[in-house]
């Protein structure tokens, strides 16, 4: 009998709640690029900011892959009609290493992140509300280890389409232009 | 023979460099309470910036644990009287499951998080440059991932000295004083 092919992680995507582009426009980019450099594959934006989507498209034009962040006008919809589950990150919820494992046989999740005050109907339409740590902290954080938990952490090597690369060094700095020495 | 006792994980403390009390007060803010919420023991602050440091006091004398932010005016002299291994984080650096085995067996860690500017003397005086994924993303993100390899995540419970603990649940929110029912 042929060897069981190796599970693929599931697909993620995230829905940034609560985003004010006037007053942290730096978080939400923050929360962004978490989201691309640990495998997500876009991020919902509500309210939608253009600006921030342009700049989130400009490292990803450099560093490969095809992470975009899309305007997410009514986010309501956006997770009653996901197909797959949606999992609410938040400290209230239930500890995110006991759920881990149902979420990585899940084939499409969307993971949902507010900022400081969520609207409570989050808790009623999400699948899951998931806590990563039982302490107040940072969505960035949460976000980073739940994508890591459910997809694991990319190793090295350039990305498709990239024009840019890091070659890994214990002192300084090196980027090189994928495939040139 | 007696089993040997389980390994005490590292102390951490983080040293932030480049705060921008002005602009970015949130970034900071979500580093900290990141860095308490997975397990640092306190974060030195360059330049210091007191009305930060009040709020996350706020923070930890609610929720408990004796994490708190210590103003750093010359994070040179932090960094290289630093009795431990200092790690700085940076997207350039040696893959992090690399040094995480090595970094687990150390005592005292100083990580060192700089923000999109950091001073290049930081990749001299670093015992090690270690990054977490290698592509841009947010030292909030970083900073997560590196105490969760390094320490773990901490699972949910009252804090010492805690007035407030997270009982974990489904959907919605329990907030309870410790040793109540």
């Amino acid at each position: 009998m042929p060897p069981r092919p190796a599970r693929r992680p599931p697909t993620v995507e995230v829905l940034r709640l609560g985003h004010r582009a006037g007053r942290d426009p730096r978080l939400s980019t923050h929360l962004a690029l978490a989201a691309r450099a640990l495998g997500a594959e876009r991020m919902l934006l509500h309210p939608p900011d253009p600006d921030l989507a342009k700049r989130v498209a400009a490292v990803s034009a450099r560093w490969g892959g095809r992470f975009e962040v899309v305007g997410c006008p009514d986010w309501r919809a956006a997770v009653r009609s996901f197909d797959g589950t949606s999992v609410h990150l938040t400290m209230y919820g239930e500890p995110l290493d006991r759920v881990a494992p149902r979420l990585r046989r899940a084939k499409r999740i969307l993971a949902i992140v507010g900022g400081a005050k969520v609207p409570s109907a989050v808790y009623q339409l999400a699948d899951l509300n998931v806590a990563v740590g039982h302490q107040p902290h940072s969505e960035v954080a949460a976000l980073a280890l739940f994508l890591d938990r459910v997809i694991g952490l990319p190793g090295p090597g350039a990305w498709p389409g990239a024009r840019a690369e890091i070659v890994p060094m214990a002192r300084g700095k090196r980027v090189r232009v994928p495939g040139a020495p």
